[in-house]
């Protein structure tokens, strides 16, 4: 017996976000079906509606309903430091913890030649122009700790150094709250040779 | 710095979903942002339709599009056996495993005080109808292994006996594939006390 038509649709389209397989879109296609078509209607315009009205901020890439954002435009914020990320989700986190008050960049992306994304198809020659015109005195590389991420840092400080006064990236090592024993041999060999002065 | 207001609503629609955290529903969330607007169309208008196509089955409870569905009117089936479920998803996993090739009867839901759910609030008396004058010879329990699915079989059981005349319930005992060493203790229990001769 297969699902009803309309059913399988809605797995379907559950299963195509990131993470889901068919077994947690069945579930959740189950869940939707016990809404009430009230509940139903507004998550399906949540879904339109994110679509029609956040978009990526031109200058910096965030996700925004104004544009520029609104921390493009907040005058308290340190606009000599942009910190460069693969992605606009990537910024949430950072913003969490408080521990930046300069502007971001996003990438929209990370070199990886397999997919066919090398560094025009990422926004770089934005970043040049901002770095050019807007005073930048550091780029804070925070791209991920992937080989992706670590080529794209590569690349970025290549093609920075002499444009910049600073070029920087977060530092590897053991995450907090992690125990030596179940740390991997990569982030062990850069938290040794990353090691400092106690 | 918060989310922009329409992605924060499909935020918290996502975490609305079973089993779904909020971390989990901002990804989810960021993944319908990186769709295209015919995308994210498809996406909303499966979950209107499904609500709007799919509804349980006047006789059976399962999720159907046709009223009575598709294995109510199906003649190949024995009539003369009901197995009864929790859920409309319950019947899934049964039919793709093949081994029961009767009707079903869903009770939607379980015999819960804690959430105020009663007898009266389960498709019992929909039941009873379909025993008395159906031709009913089996009916095979097999609400879920919990306090709630037990006590909704236990129930079954004083109901229905002289109702019907065989009632069976699922064997309990250990998963196929398991590890005695990670077995719980009650799993463990019931797979001795229902030992088998071998």
């Amino acid at each position: 017996m297969s699902l009803p038509d309309p059913l399988e649709r809605l797995v379907v389209e559950f299963s195509r976000l990131p993470g889901i397989g068919r077994k947690t879109a069945q579930r959740l296609a189950f869940g939707v079906l016990r809404y009430s078509p009230e509940e139903a209607r507004r998550f399906s315009e949540a879904i339109v509606e994110v679509k029609q009205r956040v978009r990526p901020c031109s200058e910096c890439g965030a996700f925004t309903e104004e544009d520029p954002c609104r921390l493009c435009t907040d005058a308290r914020r340190d606009r000599t430091v942009l910190c460069v990320v693969e992605q606009p989700n990537n910024i949430f986190p950072l913003e969490k913890s408080g521990v930046f008050r300069g502007l971001y960049h996003v990438l929209m992306g990370a070199i990886s030649p397999l997919e066919g994304i090398g560094p025009a198809q990422l926004r770089i020659a934005a970043l040049k122009r901002r770095v050019l015109h807007e005073g930048v005195q550091e780029l804070v590389l925070a791209t991920n700790p992937s080989v992706a991420g670590e080529a794209t840092a590569l690349f970025l400080q290549q093609e920075f150094s002499g444009l910049v006064p600073r070029i920087t990236r977060l530092a590897r090592g053991l995450p907090s709250g992690s125990d030596l024993d179940y740390v991997d041999d990569v982030t062990l060999m850069e938290a040794f040779s990353g090691r400092q002065a106690f």
